[in-house]
């Protein structure tokens, strides 16, 4: 495969806090995310869900950062005993973490007299060398080096993570597209599928069987930066489905 | 704090697969896992989510299995090209692939003639030593030393773990209760939910801020093994809330 396009940038996410590991909620940033990052031409690797332990937090933030070009931390950036993350992140780039002067007025400004209290006061206090990521409230998240700190409340995170997109090293936009039947298992289309693959190396084909409604099916996934490549490998499969005698749906298997 | 009761085992989960990382499906087993992994008293305390790439999963599940008393995979374990999971198994742990010849017999027989193929042979290969895991459908999982093989597909996977939660060394099952209060924001109580958590060190108490229908306030959750403890540290949680002027409300704030 000749190509003059260069890699795109990779990127890991961490979710840190007790609460998905529980099972108390479900996440509900990691698709946000890598949707997004797939539409920057950023390619999420791995994400790792770890508890407020200082040790984990620190030992994770770190081979992360060396392993991938972006990581994105979503939680523990709160005022109560439970946010952990900035101090964790300081100590990951053995850094002082310190009074953000910027954030530290704005917000001693904000809050009536009194109310700018200890808590509050953790929420100015950043690793030094922080950038921070502006969201429209008064408590912003930051970057340090390659590691951006968000929320974990969806709603916020999503401002910080749209602040921060436009200064993003990003890459050729990751394009999808999909086919599906209802007429076929994966067990029959595998040899077939296997042999696309093979020809479209450049190319990540997916196969999703899929159980609902007493419909069973599948449906394949191609992905990649080249969207002529993307359609061929999709048509080629659309072929295997008729030779197979099932009958090709365009896009993905409704919900 | 003085406790004859033996520490929980420990468990993280992997999840294999490239459509939750490229943001085209949310994860729909980790909830589920952690929800009963709390119930049989075993600590869920990292998921990583990776995708099917070889060194990846043999170091993911190598690290891990390390790590952790019980280690649960989900994904990769089809037909297809792309589920590559039995071979990592068994490649992380320095074992050979081979048939299984319980589950190949039984295959062999289900299938009419000519579709017990070569990509369906494959899921009745496994690691060397892999234990079955039966799910009432044709082709199992299996678990291999402390490592717990299942399917992606969520309610194949639940099956999966019933049938193999029965066999898992759990231990005192972790208690969870909680309040809140649509009156309070976090930085007026950190402090004093500082103070009940460093007065129950055996609990985990978390703080979650929840903004919405236009309502601000937080949830407060208390998780341990002593029912008695978890009562009397959310009843100081209560007091807490009344004494800075908010109604606690019990449980969880309404989804």
């Amino acid at each position: 495969m000749v190509s003059s396009t260069p890699p795109n940038p990779t990127a890991s996410i961490i979710v840190i806090g007790n609460e998905v590991l529980s099972g108390r909620t479900q996440d509900a940033n990691i698709k946000y995310i890598a949707t997004r990052l797939g539409e920057l031409g950023i390619v999420l690797r791995e994400v790792r869900i770890i508890p407020d332990i200082i040790e984990m937090i620190v030992r994770t933030v770190n081979e992360m950062r060396a392993s991938y070009d972006h990581v994105f931390t979503t939680g523990g950036i709160g005022p109560t005993h439970d946010d952990i993350t900035s101090e964790c992140i300081a100590a990951a780039f053995g850094v002082a973490w310190v009074k953000q002067p910027q954030v530290w007025a704005r917000m001693e400004a904000h809050y009536p007299p009194g109310q700018f209290n200890a808590a509050r006061q953790r929420m100015a206090t950043m690793p030094a060398g922080a950038v921070i990521i502006e969201n429209g409230h008064i408590a912003p998240g930051f970057s340090m080096g390659n590691v951006h700190v968000m929320a974990g409340v969806p709603a916020i995170m999503r401002l910080m993570f749209e602040a921060l997109a436009p200064q993003l090293q990003g890459g050729a936009a990751i394009i999808s597209d999909a086919v599906h039947s209802n007429d076929l298992r994966e067990g029959d289309l595998a040899a077939g599928l296997s042999a696309i693959q093979d020809r479209y190396t450049a190319l990540d084909i997916g196969s999703y069987p899929y159980f609902r409604n007493n419909v069973v099916g599948v449906t394949i996934v191609a992905k990649g930066i080249d969207a002529a490549q993307v359609r061929a490998a999709i048509e080629e499969v659309q072929e295997l489905f008729r030779s197979l005698g099932a009958e090709p749906i365009a896009g993905e298997a409704a919900g």
